[in-house]
């Protein structure tokens, strides 16, 4: 696509203007914004608006949007909520279209006097032919254009969209995912949507090309005749995935005091799901978990799943959980269980599908011959590896010092890793951690173990819950999109 | 009860043979528990049996259980399966009654061998009206009597008693209950069953004045006719939490690779628990979850939750989350809402239900201020409270430092401590932790702040959703109690 989005500029600003900063670098909102802003280098040109300051954070202040000297590629505006009609009745006779309205105090706060509030801003905004982000969000964050002026900076661009209508899950996924190497192309939290819709940032991510995923928070949704066919058709090439959240009564009444939206009924969103094959899930975590699995793995659609982990209390459990998650676990083949069992010793140890393997998990050349028999079996589609964090206050003595035990821990990693990446089957292959969390030193280990997988091109995850999960989501997608065809 | 139980002598041995241990201190199985009940104090005699050898660990060895020169209070036996039976033969000769085997391969492997000797051992058991744990298990862990042989030493004698159909998942809840301060009093690893079942050990349990809570791991039971009633009974006066593995058709076939039981039919199970009031749960941390409840709270019948967290997509997540687990969230009444509206400012914070207050987050006084008002409505029965790990890589740019922050937050966290012991309502108060798992140093400290509470007394849970679940789990427990009067 080579024509420029309309929404381009807002993106990629070279000039904006922030209206609601205080000489008081203390301040909050639009303060904070703004050194922030400064702080990571933001190339454009920035203009605070303030009625009597000169300066703000070393910048000339001017008095109102009207009287900056050249147009605005955005106005970003932090001033209390019955200030705000005035502000954007300036932006129109400045003609500044671009507007993000950070301010809180609308309908969200079920009071008669926001309600009306957003009544008048959204009447102007029509009016004006404005493009307005909010009211009640963080607006934008674009690593790439160094827009990002939110509590955890960006540490990459990478290829992750993330369209929330809460501010706070934008920053914490920000934070959760960085660490990670999930980078993101853009994020909008864009509140209360008096302005734009859903749809119009969902047409903006389409075209992008930095976002290769699309991750939602939605509490509600104003345009749903735009949004399902437009997801049905995004869905095919860039997967997207929602979380929509206020699905309970509860939680539903928690949404009128947070955006002011209606939440909509379970029925209603189980058919918007199954018509547009996007991708449920019900946390944050739970994104992260789905985007792994597209970042790492190959396309797969069955669902005959491989478990390795052991102890037989474990097994049992495994395969209850993955299970319960939509996997199946399959019997493997009698060649198969031959071939194992001519090695493997059969008191204290299963070559069933859970395999309780123990005597493999401290050699790694046992372990290699095992992987390298049971995924060539035709009964299996993927396999989820359930690795130890690290054996903390654990002490088997068996004669092995704890040094030799990490040395093998690590030796198997090392092989997992390669083999996931690049096993002659081309099947998907993801770890899982273990770890009962009272212990410290693990719980620490535990999510340095599962950076390292993942850092090294591995799909790893917190629990085998959650590694179940994921693959049955993208399983699910890749069937999905087959059926489409 | 002043008669002593037929098992007391198992559990309090004052005599044991151990068969099957190695003069190699590197031998597994018998030769590690021989080393570990040495190295842990065990005050009893050890009489180590062994062919050829004199002494073991320095220990006068046997040539078999008949040439020991006292009654055997329990032998324990480690041979290869085939050679159980002699072993077997050799207890009813020396008058020993009671045995625990620890060797596998029996049912379990599926394999026709170890079946037809399983059949055999059952055949001897009964003839010779032994008393056996086992086989394939790791026995009895008495932390009171120092018979604890297991990989993790206890820490303490407590009240939680706990058996299971898999001795690895009783290594592993010891050495995660422990760190919280959660004691055992007997722990049972009981393999395939073949002689003592599990309504012989509850009856135990039953009258053992250490034992305030009895948790299981299931995979079949053999005795489901005297298990029922007794577990009916106990759970009236100690709360019986019960994790029955194998649910799925998978881990039905799990279970049979492990103990060779039948795992049963779900709708079975359902029935066992609607009948027996005993609490179901599917982890062995969904078991300490409900522990800890019962520990540390005072009696609720009721499931009206107030909810206190942080953001306003949080308190959706946060509704969402609590009424799929079975709470309610119900709305204040107009008279705590107007107490709260009088100096809560309302623009981006909520005083509904979820309560949504940042500003509080950073002051004692006015935390304190709130939960003294949403406590007494009448409307609230319980509370949830989600606090922060800490800060990590998050940085709020309000020109408050780090050190500031973690200042207030455990002033927050020793009000919380106080009030959730001694609030006038005597309303239970539960903390959960908010973590996003991907920061290193968080992972580590939101587990201590996890530790900390709950070494003051106060029940904490890794996650809403756990807190949420043991909460439901506890009030079901008093409304079945309650309605059995």
């Amino acid at each position: 696509m080579s024509e420029i989005h309309a929404l381009h500029s807002m993106f990629y600003p070279k000039t904006v203007a922030m209206v609601g900063v205080s000489p008081n670098p203390q301040g909050w909102g639009g303060t904070s914004f703004l050194i922030r802003l400064l702080d990571i280098g933001f190339p454009g040109k920035i203009y605070p608006i303030h009625p009597k300051a000169d300066k703000i954070q070393g910048l000339k202040a001017y008095p109102n949007v009207q009287s900056v000297p050249e147009p605005l590629d955005l106005v970003m505006i932090a001033v209390s909520a019955p200030n705000v009609p005035q502000i954007l009745e300036d932006c129109i006779e400045a003609g500044a279209k671009n507007v993000h309205i950070f301010s809180s105090g609308f309908s969200e706060t079920g009071e008669e006097e926001g309600i009306k509030l957003e009544r008048q801003i959204t009447e102007i905004i029509k009016r004006g032919n404005l493009r307005v982000i909010g009211p009640n969000c963080m607006g934008l964050y674009v690593p790439d254009s160094k827009l990002a002026a939110w509590g955890v900076k960006p540490a990459g661009t990478g290829h992750l969209a993330f369209l929330s209508q809460s501010g706070g899950h934008g920053e914490i996924l920000t934070a959760y995912a960085q660490p990670f190497g999930v980078y993101f192309s853009k994020i909008i939290s864009f509140g209360n949507a008096c302005g734009l819709q859903v749809a119009d940032y969902l047409d903006y991510l389409r075209q992008d090309p930095d976002t290769r995923f699309i991750s939602i928070y939605l509490e509600g949704i104003k345009d749903g005749d735009r949004v399902v066919p437009l997801i049905k058709e995004i869905n095919r090439t860039k997967p997207v995935i929602i979380w929509k959240g206020g699905m309970t009564e509860a939680g539903s009444r928690a949404v009128a005091s947070h955006t002011g939206s209606l939440a909509g009924e379970g029925r209603i969103w189980d058919g918007f799901f199954k018509q547009t094959g996007a991708i449920r899930v019900n946390s944050l975590e739970e994104i992260i978990d789905v985007v792994l699995a597209f970042m790492y793995l190959k396309p797969c659609q069955g669902r005959q799943t491989l478990l390795l982990g052991g102890g037989g209390g474990n097994s049992v459990a495994f395969a209850d959980i993955c299970s319960r998650q939509g996997l199946e676990i399959p019997q493997l083949s009698e060649k198969t269980r031959e071939e194992l069992n001519a090695f493997i010793r059969l008191a204290g140890n299963s070559t069933r599908n859970p395999l309780d393997l123990w005597m493999i998990q401290t050699d790694v050349n046992l372990y290699r011959r095992v992987m390298e028999i049971v995924m060539a079996d035709p009964a299996i589609d993927l396999a989820i590896v359930d690795r130890l964090a690290g054996f903390g206050n654990f002490d088997d003595d068996d004669g092995v010092s704890k040094e030799e035990r990490e040395k093998t821990l690590n030796e198997v990693n090392d092989f997992l890793s390669e083999f996931a990446k690049n096993n002659p089957y081309g099947k998907p292959l993801v770890v899982s951690m273990n770890l009962y969390g009272s212990d410290l030193l693990l719980a620490g280990t535990s999510v340095q173990r599962r950076l390292e997988f993942i850092k090294s091109g591995v799909a790893a995850y917190p629990s085998l819950e959650s590694a179940a999960r994921a693959m049955f989501r993208f399983v699910n997608y890749h069937k999905f999109l087959a059926k489409q065809k």
